[in-house]
């Protein structure tokens, strides 16, 4: 394990309320955690190894709480329609390639690669129903020094034959994935039922059975569009919302849950919401793309709802949580001017906050430079920002000022519990 | 004037309707003027210059009708804050700054250094009320090898002192500012009230003299936030709405006249807004940023109303149109969402219209690769987007793909009226 100190100037947070920045200070990794941020060098230190990154930003690594790895190579493409038909027409046909393995690790290993360089340290992935491509990824991402969840998707019902598994044969597969995957380290499985339509009660009880079993979180999606609301419904008559569909088979919240979307769920599933076991993973790029809306965020979060971001790729159309954390706050300010005029908007510190410290709870102790937390390092060099102003600018300001004009760019530096990716 | 010809792939329109995409042709661009796109190069042609961008994507110079140069220094910063006190605290101490020539020409020259080498080919900029400053962007601008339209700010009223002029002084400032401007070729001056709550009932009525009088173009901002429509009812008491008051100082659409945002337009002064000299400056980026809501464009494009894309940087925080674009998707799927159910979304093809053939028509014969219009020539290069799916992409889709993901990229290379800017 890595113990080094770097040299620079770090933004973090622990708590929503504000930014904390110390600029110019010295902020010491022992064994792959945080022991603190000193404005001097402590001399017992002072042999550590130490990364100068004068003049850089330093903030914690952000968690994208929803990706969907196989969509990746259709990312910003066939914007032009709304969640159904694009699954039906672009998404489903370009996840069942994924039973090659030959395919699948060209593809992801694309996404691996982008992922690698971007500011995300943390993870949490849909595959696809494909049991040995799902297996590649996990490796991939593991060995490209990233950390986080990767979930075989399960699917029995309403998906084209090429995507439909057998109920026992779904179930199998996930015990073998499990199995197969014990050996990772940084990369584990998650139970990832794709979402309500695609699943038989059969198969819902079961994944929700093998979760409590290993001890496994679990992922999925809920209340996304106002036709696949009305969908469930008929699915599931006896639930009294899309949530409770997914709490009746004892996949809500049981072990760690996330569920991507949430753009319905303050009006009609927020008790549900409240277990402290559930994590809405916020999609604002991909709820714009697909038509779906705009998730109160703030409202939930006020309501004590735990909430992360997600990319959504490719509902989203880029992998970049910077991008997400500026789409969040631009929408907040639409569903208040248009929807909620009681909902507060997403303010920049708060943004941030559900980058990292949210987002990243749901990992563990991740996502601030609070002391005992793992170290996942992000270093950002806003030097190609040209202004007039660059000396006056607070490391909060330049922060800002870096994820509104260069979300998508290559970060500079990225440590991963004290492990340098590169 | 330049004769050339490029071989490569074209991408641009003639309608709202659709594209039209030609591989592996040939553009022939004589004195500065688009001739003619060909299969094979002509043998009439074969003397001419060839410039190769092979594999490349072409495209018409995209139109910035709305952007404010002297914001562009903060852009990116402070979003959590409305319109008017956003002005109060933060753009008009910064736009104060340009009285000093020095500060002007070091801030001017990052703007237009960024400018440049962005898809944009033409711009209708705002300077500052500083007459000499607003002289030495136009000559940069120029220089640069851009065109387009710049005016000098008209304000003489509820403006902070320094940014507030006496009437007479502001008159004469903006005759002295176009007749300075006579020599330049490709730049040229634009009358530019701020916005009614700045100005008083006698400058607005001047300018409007001035813009008859020389037959200059208009251009100001309208019905952008609750707040200043509410104000503008207060100033001008005797107005039907926004734009009648523009309308009773002869600044209506006497001349081509830009409007930027026209938020709440399609509600309360559609009528006006046919006039065919008048364009709206769609700015999606700054109406989400400013929390001051969504243009309702395809219901104003369906009525018959022009409308352009804009940055209208600092309220957008960046220049590229092509993120203008994608983000005038987005918004109106959230309108059509939240808002307006029977608006259609805007498709990709139509905000594509949206960026060339349309906003370009304020400039003259610009925005397309029709014969006689101007060679306003961008060249892209998508040879950085990693997917599998490479060799099955159609034009279009390769074209939607970089909208969604490098909008803000530097381009390959660029040409105004025929002149290689790089």
């Amino acid at each position: 394990m890595e113990s080094f100190s770097i040299f620079s100037n770090f933004i973090y947070c622990e708590s929503s309320e504000e930014l904390i920045c110390k600029k110019n200070s010295y902020l010491i990794v022992l064994d792959g955690v945080v022991e603190g941020i000193y404005q001097e060098l402590p001399e017992k230190y002072k042999n550590l190894k130490l990364y100068d990154y004068k003049d850089k930003l330093v903030i914690p690594g952000l968690s994208d709480l929803h990706v969907h790895a196989p969509q990746y190579q259709f990312r910003g493409l066939w914007m032009d329609m709304e969640l159904l038909p694009w699954l039906e027409e672009h998404t489903f046909p370009e996840e069942s390639k994924y039973k090659s393995l030959e395919y699948a690790s060209k593809a992801y290993d694309i996404f691996v690669e982008d992922l690698k360089y971007s500011a995300t340290t943390r993870v949490s992935a849909f595959a696809t129903i494909h049991k040995d491509s799902a297996l590649y990824l996990m490796n991939a991402l593991e060995k490209a020094g990233l950390a986080g969840f990767v979930g075989k998707v399960n699917s029995d019902r309403n998906a084209p034959d090429i995507l439909r598994e057998e109920t026992a044969e779904s179930i199998n597969a996930t015990l073998d994935f499990i199995e197969k995957s014990k050996e990772l380290k940084n990369i584990k499985p998650i139970i990832t039922p794709r979402f309500i339509p695609t699943c038989s009660d059969t198969l819902l009880q079961e994944l929700g059975k093998i979760s409590k079993d290993y001890n496994l979180p679990v992922q999925s999606h809920l209340s996304e569009n106002p036709s696949e609301i009305e969908w469930v419904k008929q699915l599931v008559p006896k639930s009294k919302s899309y949530a409770d569909a997914y709490r009746m088979f004892g996949l809500w919240g049981e072990e760690k849950t996330i569920m991507a979307h949430c753009v319905y769920s303050y009006e009609t599933e927020l008790e549900l919401m409240k277990n402290k076991n559930i994590y809405v993973a916020h999609c604002p790029d991909s709820n714009s793309n697909l038509t779906s809306g705009i998730a109160r965020i703030t409202a939930l979060m006020d309501s004590g709802v735990n909430v992360g971001l997600a990319s959504d790729v490719a509902g989203g159309e880029e992998l970049s949580i910077l991008s997400a954390m500026k789409n969040a706050i631009k929408v907040s300010k639409l569903n208040k001017r248009l929807s909620h005029s009681e909902d507060r908007s997403l303010s920049f510190a708060e943004a941030f906050y559900l980058a990292t410290y949210s987002g990243g709870s749901f990992f563990g102790n991740v996502g601030s430079f609070i002391k005992g937390y793992d170290a996942d390092i992000v270093v950002l060099d806003d030097s190609s920002i040209k202004t007039t102003l660059k000396d006056e600018l607070s490391l909060q300001e330049r922060l800002e000022q870096y994820v509104y004009l260069k979300p998508s760019d290559r970060v500079f530096a990225k440590f991963v519990k004290g492990n340098k990716v590169f």
